[in-house]
């Protein structure tokens, strides 16, 4: 039904991102700031968690892309994320906004409702994140969807044609859609779910992917791709999900944009 | 002197837990979170960390058990820790206490000890932190004891018989009572106490036993018998801490009932 | 140039952190607590994160060294800092300060200014944040340096002298000095700057080393061979940046004093 996104796309993507090495600032949940910081260092990107009130502004204003998520927020971290916003708005840096689970409770779902106002460049979240932020009742447990990524693609693209946001659906297969196309990424493995990180860290991997992207559509599926692709080696390769890890971070760093595209997996 | 906790009632209680798979709410400590959640994931239960005054009260309610960890304690969480207990003991959902050094620093001394008048399902703690909880001059340096675990069997007794939690005071051997009955878990490896977090992750494991739990004791010395066997194992196949981390959260997800029933360790 | 700093000398100070195993309190930023943990339990010290104003006082006071890394800085965590280095003066306990990211963001340039003035026992940092607090335009890229460390040997001596810290400049070479003597440290491998924390970490090292130390140069580029010797076998040993991390923890607690006397690397 959704045509299969194009390793070849994914590859020239994936070397324009490592071209650039973008510096990007992360205001990401407290669990997984570690694995996220190595998963874009593996990728060749730079990442940076400036978090004070005093220091967004300036720092989202020099850097090449900018993530905000919501998992750990509290009323301190909200602030600093308005302020990060705004400013990054303002310099012309995209964001990129991981609503972690919206729906499942109010305070967050409000702050997630209030930056879609804001003209987030992409949003990636599970399907009951996106049906919740879509307006539908979304359902989830926790942290974790209670639906399949195939049951929100319209949400998702409803989404995307609201907001002006590339919308990527993760799951089992991941869709990716500016409300007109809309790829599939059909990689990964179930062992990722059972890492903590592994969600948020393919956000900043979106996000990383967006900067000064021309085809932001293609760079959003290429950062899921990537992440799909890795995933799927490292499940090959580990023992569980503590070898995953090490991995999946291994083969992020050697995944070449040559074995992209020769590649038939 | 205690009789050793049968490895067959451990198998059920795993059992129990992966067919349930338990949300479970953690109020931790800042170091530990990933790891933390990475052992409830692999073990097969579901972790999130919501920490906001906002959402903490609307979130223990949902959840099968909490953990409260004070290990970097400070007013916010504090605070936060006060609302999701209490929404916790009015949904009738069991919590545990990590009293992390207690006993060494005041602030969390003071905190510990009001929080034993709310009635927690559980208290997972070395030999220092149990002995300052149950009265006596506990020692401890730092996050450490300074004590063998069998010098705080009594100290747990008494404090099992206090508050109504079953208390696991861990260490060398581990003891688990509930004040009249008390097991002993002889597993594990010295090699855990130099990678930071096994001992919080274990109260997140307890935490994640008590989950609707039928026998709360059996279901504490569970979560002690399954960290100590996949710990001993762990150390048997790495060459280190740092590959001790990654072996012992694939030991935690590899192993099944049927194994702990049949295996003689 | 600069004389290469012994290997006999690094055994001499590994010996005596391992045989004190000393408390180190860490006042360090949130993406690296993790792994700075495990690198001082893997070396053989005990480290503990308080972070509380109600609690850095007094734990600063019980230390054998206190670390104060501006990575994340926010106002509570800079009024934590304030007081632990008052106390930590006090009590007559060493304290070192990593300028994470000094010379880019105003804040945390402030906030390391300021803590220049209060008698800091070591400064570890990149060129481009040694170069920005010895008052030259720096540079700097997010956390990472724009500069090489050869570049900022000299603005660290002015550092070392005007301060009276041991002065840790470290890059592809690491340049130790307190002003009068500058020993270089030419281990390590680049693929430790695609590992998140692996220079916090060494700041915690190096802070570890200080306790206790009768010769504060000596100890600190001790901490800097040990970290890049066991940088350079992970990254022997490694299939990359997820494995490294592993590998150096393995390396760091598999490494002997007899081995650092013996080896020629």
């Amino acid at each position: 039904m959704f045509a299969t996104f194009r390793q070849e796309t994914a590859a020239g993507e994936l070397a324009r991102l490592r071209a650039a090495g973008p510096l990007v600032h992360l205001l990401t949940n407290e669990v997984v700031q570690e694995i996220t910081a190595n998963v874009l260092l593996a990728v060749g990107a730079s990442p940076a968690m400036i978090v004070a009130e005093e220091e967004v502004e300036a720092f989202a204003a020099l850097s090449g892309a900018l993530l905000v998520n919501v998992g750990t927020l509290y009323p301190a971290r909200l602030a600093a994320m308005r302020r990060a916003v705004a400013a990054a708005n303002r310099a012309g840096v995209p964001w990129t906004l991981d609503p972690v689970a919206a729906g499942v409770l109010d305070y967050r779902t409000q702050a997630c409702r209030e930056f879609l106002h804001c003209g987030p460049a992409a949003i990636r979240g599970n399907a009951s994140e996106i049906l919740a932020l879509a307006g539908n009742a979304g359902g989830g447990r926790g942290v974790d969807s209670t639906a399949g990524s195939t049951a929100a693609v319209e949400a998702a693209e409803r989404l995307a044609r609201a907001t002006g946001a590339v919308v990527a659906v993760t799951g089992e297969t991941d869709f990716i859609t500016d409300g007109r196309t809309t790829w599939a990424t059909p990689w990964g493995d179930p062992l990722m779910t059972r890492v903590v990180g592994t969600g948020c860290a393919l956000s900043a991997l979106v996000a990383a992917f967006t900067a000064g992207a021309p085809d932001r559509l293609g760079a959003v599926a290429a950062a899921c791709a990537v992440a799909g692709l890795c995933g799927a080696r490292a499940a090959a390769a580990c023992r569980g999900p503590g070898s995953f890890k090490a991995a999946f971070l291994d083969a992020l760093y050697a995944l070449s944009p040559e074995e992209l595209r020769g590649e038939s997996v």
